[in-house]
């Protein structure tokens, strides 16, 4: 199979930025265009980036001398799949122009997550999900990937839901400023601070696990149903959410099955062996102060889920804590494994 | 009446410290004694704390000159109250001989705090507690008060479980540095990073709300009963512990009842004029982000509990956030404004 | 003497909500009016500031009716003097308007600070050079107050100056990011890292210390002659500009006396009483470690200057480190004293 | 060749670790003994580690099983060389002792830097040292590298000693809370907060340099001579240490001949291809506001010294901004390289 052409949309941002650091040598897909406002068509990314780059490494030589164009299909030619971080307020129109044109697009935004055929998809939670996107009546199709924050809860919460059922979640969260993007969170908001409010992301954080979790009837996907209640803060950390959580099970469970499900649990990537696919999907730390943004973030080229502290709690069954890096596994990094899954499963 | 005379145990920690800021120009409290282990005994104040008075206004010259000794009864002739900053190795004993000394020990150490007959005051929520007091079997009576943590979170529910009675609580804390006294936390631990545990502290955190709510029947502490469930988590902030909380409720509130039950609550402190008392013991903020350590910390003179973001919970039936300044209102202040308690009721 | 009428312009901004701050119950001025951009204009001060107060304590009561209007002479009638915190893309139009109106301008912008005429005034170093004043064309007079940075350090090298004379300067800073304003610094930028530019601050902390400690000969203000070298440093502190300074004197002095020289310096705030002015101007630190924004930023209500570690430089003759409030000394306060000095000296 | 054995003694320490990290798969070293002190003596490295190890990636699975000794030569039979992270407390009589009995030494210790006839080792400023090891009467070597701060100074410095002379240089430094090892600095003197003080660092960073920039003699180090001031900090940044240099040559030079010096700077390592070498000893950055410790710190593996903002200076000629990597290119990378050199040069 020769490589497909891809186009990155919002590609100045955060997780433009991520995209096109992990696409660097990617061996399915070539970037052949990346795509910004206005205000930076017809420069080339290298100098629209110079001081706006924050990855810490250096842009990739294959993006530097890309002229950047606006996120319009006829200004992306032979861009058959679009990788898009654009912000909220333009992704809802502009990805629609673009699965109107027969281009795919594998979305970050937020827009087009609850609307109906459009998988909410986690490749190692709910590659099923894919089964309805001929539902979808533009010719290019549409996948989004859940919020950063919620995207590691999910995964823990897969295992326990297939083998145990799951009646209540409830979660807390200490969020990284690079989820905010960026200039995002001003320093004198959160130097020092916490700020307990992140608007929008509580709405996320309790329905998007629950369309992740659904099946697939009759072509549609249906939500699996149970309550979450979420908490969500903004603390002084660079990359990497951590959060709390305390789980309801249907079916009791003990520490060992809990353990268990967790370290045997794979999903279509690792099967397929997919370039970006960890091998373990959720790997569980011993230590009783772990995981830790600092230590953990870098584990399975932080695209693993790293969980801790599995305890019994007072009220729900058990508690946990969940780490993910927000901008790899929570963003960037879950599109392209949704893009890969497609690609290998010719879907693309 | 005159000032009586107090030592300090436990002068140079953190929380002796912040008695010492406290207890400068105090109208009923004289410092005679500061104590603290035998490499600081024989020195003055002034000297042994040059590199580690960590509070940002200087040592008060009430205290400078005092010479340091041991903390024992002996040592301290005169002291008819001691108020112990204590580490929590050497607490027990200590404070214990004193009490047998027939000194009476305000104490912020957790030693003493679940030992029947020694209330674990908060004096707006539990002055009733006082009571017991005649049943401890030494002359001198030992009276402690809560974690730092759960101290703004008890003040928060003592209004709810009044009117309209608490069926389950979970709450998740970030909590400042200063907490762990110091040297503390490593900078290498925190320094842009979150630690999702803390020794000790959910135990704490589960079982100290209920002793303080609990009510004195027959002359015992009888503990109120119902479930807690507690995530305790260090963030890299100096002073100011912020709580999230889900709190389900026996007979169900309307957000203005709660408002209003929050906004009207007062105790003895607040009626009998104490020094340190807060006009108002809870402070609620209508801004969606608040309350925040930044920002709050300073209300009331760091002696208010702040709250915010009072909203519907899916699982429980309300959620909020709660901050106290955990060195102030969470332990030498909260000790001293029992101290002033005990004081304006004769009880010492 | 009755109060006099005071507009704030840019009071939204970080140094407008600290004039707004200090200006609280002040005996000699009365705000009657808060000036920002058209976006604020019409509403009240509290509604404006609802997300945008950042000081830790809560807007003044006497601010918050207020409705805040356009920078415009002719919508600040009766104010007879400006404090201008505005930003310098308009600071340099608006204030010359208001000074053509006859309000007498007090400026902590760049803008007119090296224009000829205006004093580049801080209250304890230079309040001779009040009397050029007469040799500005309008009648409303415009006083500036140097830069965050150069505040602390020129007022460390005036007695300096005086006494020993000095050859060189070679200055090294750490800035909190409050100098930046709000939202200023992006926390991505800041957090665990430290950023070595700042546009336009090494130019202005090379030049405006020569006017300062400038003299006036001939109703004109002469600058002091002598090589500044200065390196600007943006560090993850919230409040306080740490710099360190290297100096050559012209005539040789002892530990002793620059220690005395900076002890016995007083000005004409000191011996005039003003409400603002620090009882001592500079403070210095006798520990090794010290000064530092965490323990020292307070002293003298944040309006003293702390200097310590004064050691032989094996280059030039001294090195010591200085330590001000960059919104409070650097900024609002200075400017306000600025303020004081000419209402005491009848200059309003 | 074959695999040479080697001990790392104070391998729990903070540069230790990194010994342990950066010898995992070495082509030339093989890793048969880890010391540390009596407390972790005969406990595999696995177990003593489990709540110390700090980098964020696993401990190498070939240091999990070692047994833990006593740093004394009769415990580390075979190996013929020892990496060196000791405290200094302890490090000059052990490092002797390995010494005597014909264990060569690469130390990071302070100990024997300054003693006559140990190479101050910075493998691409002065491998001509390496000739003066015979002229030590122990069988084993000694061979030091310089303090983490002025490490990168000192690759500065070289290519502008060679070609232009240097007659003064002062530097300011802001470094980062790992150079102070585990525990370290407590998080509460150093979140939000500059220390302007480091314990004997400005002593060592004003003579160390000379050392390094010495030429050899009559099989003597001969210290350059020109006087060097330094103004040394800590800011809470985990890991690079910044330094502002401005520096005085005898030879007048232009930017572009500079900024060549620089760029054309190899040493021996780059000539003998060394594992450890990166490829550009010295990285420019072009950008107004670099080098920063988040964007810049991976520069080179961590091991290039990054340097940017050279600007003429009003005082001295030229000042400029230098960032490296302490625990790596200051501390353990140096003396791994330091190793690399001797081992190609067939002097182990």
């Amino acid at each position: 199979m020769s490589k497909v052409n891809v186009a990155v949309l919002g590609a100045t941002g955060s997780v433009g930025q991520r995209f096109i650091q992990l696409l660097e040598n990617h061996p399915y897909f070539q970037v052949t265009h990346l795509c910004a406002s206005e205000n930076s068509a017809g420069k080339t990314y290298g100098t629209v980036m110079k001081k706006r780059w924050k990855i810490s490494s250096d842009i990739p030589a294959y993006a530097r001398d890309i002229i950047v164009t606006t996120p319009e299909p006829s200004k992306t030619p032979g861009a058959k799949l679009a990788f898009s971080g654009l912000d909220a307020s333009i992704a809802g129109e502009v990805e629609t122009a673009y699965a109107n044109a027969g281009v795919h697009i594998i979305s970050n935004s937020k827009n087009h997550r609850m609307v109906e055929n459009v998988p909410l998809l986690s490749a190692e939670v709910n590659a099923a999900h894919l089964s309805v996107l001929p539902a979808q009546e533009t010719s290019g199709k549409i996948i989004t990937n859940s919020n950063c924050t919620i995207m590691g809860v999910t995964i823990s919460l897969k295992p326990l839901f297939d083998l145990f059922g799951i009646e209540a979640v409830m979660l807390f969260s200490m969020q990284a400023v690079s989820g905010a993007g960026y200039p995002g969170v001003p320093s004198m908001d959160i130097l020092g601070n916490v700020v307990p409010f992140i608007g929008g992301e509580e709405e996320k954080a309790e329905i998007e696990p629950l369309k992740c979790l659904g099946k697939v009837e009759n072509g549609r996907i249906i939500n699996a149903d149970f309550p979450i209640s979420a908490h969500c803060n903004r603390v002084p950390v660079f990359d990497g959410h951590t959060v709390c959580v305390s789980v309801k099970l249907k079916k009791k469970a003990t520490e060992q099955e809990i353990r268990t499900a967790w370290s045997s649990f794979k999903g279509e990537p690792q099967e397929l062996g997919l370039p970006l696919a960890p091998s373990s999907p959720i790997v569980y730390r011993e230590e009783e102060d772990r995981p830790q943004p600092r230590l953990d973030l870098d584990t399975g080229k932080s695209m693993s889920t790293v969980i801790g502290r599995l305890r019994p709690d007072p009220l729900f069954d058990w508690k946990y804590v969940v780490l993910s890096h927000n901008t790899i596994r929570g963003a960037a990094g879950a599109a392209l494994l949704n893009a890969e899954l497609m690609y290998k499963k010719n879907l693309l």
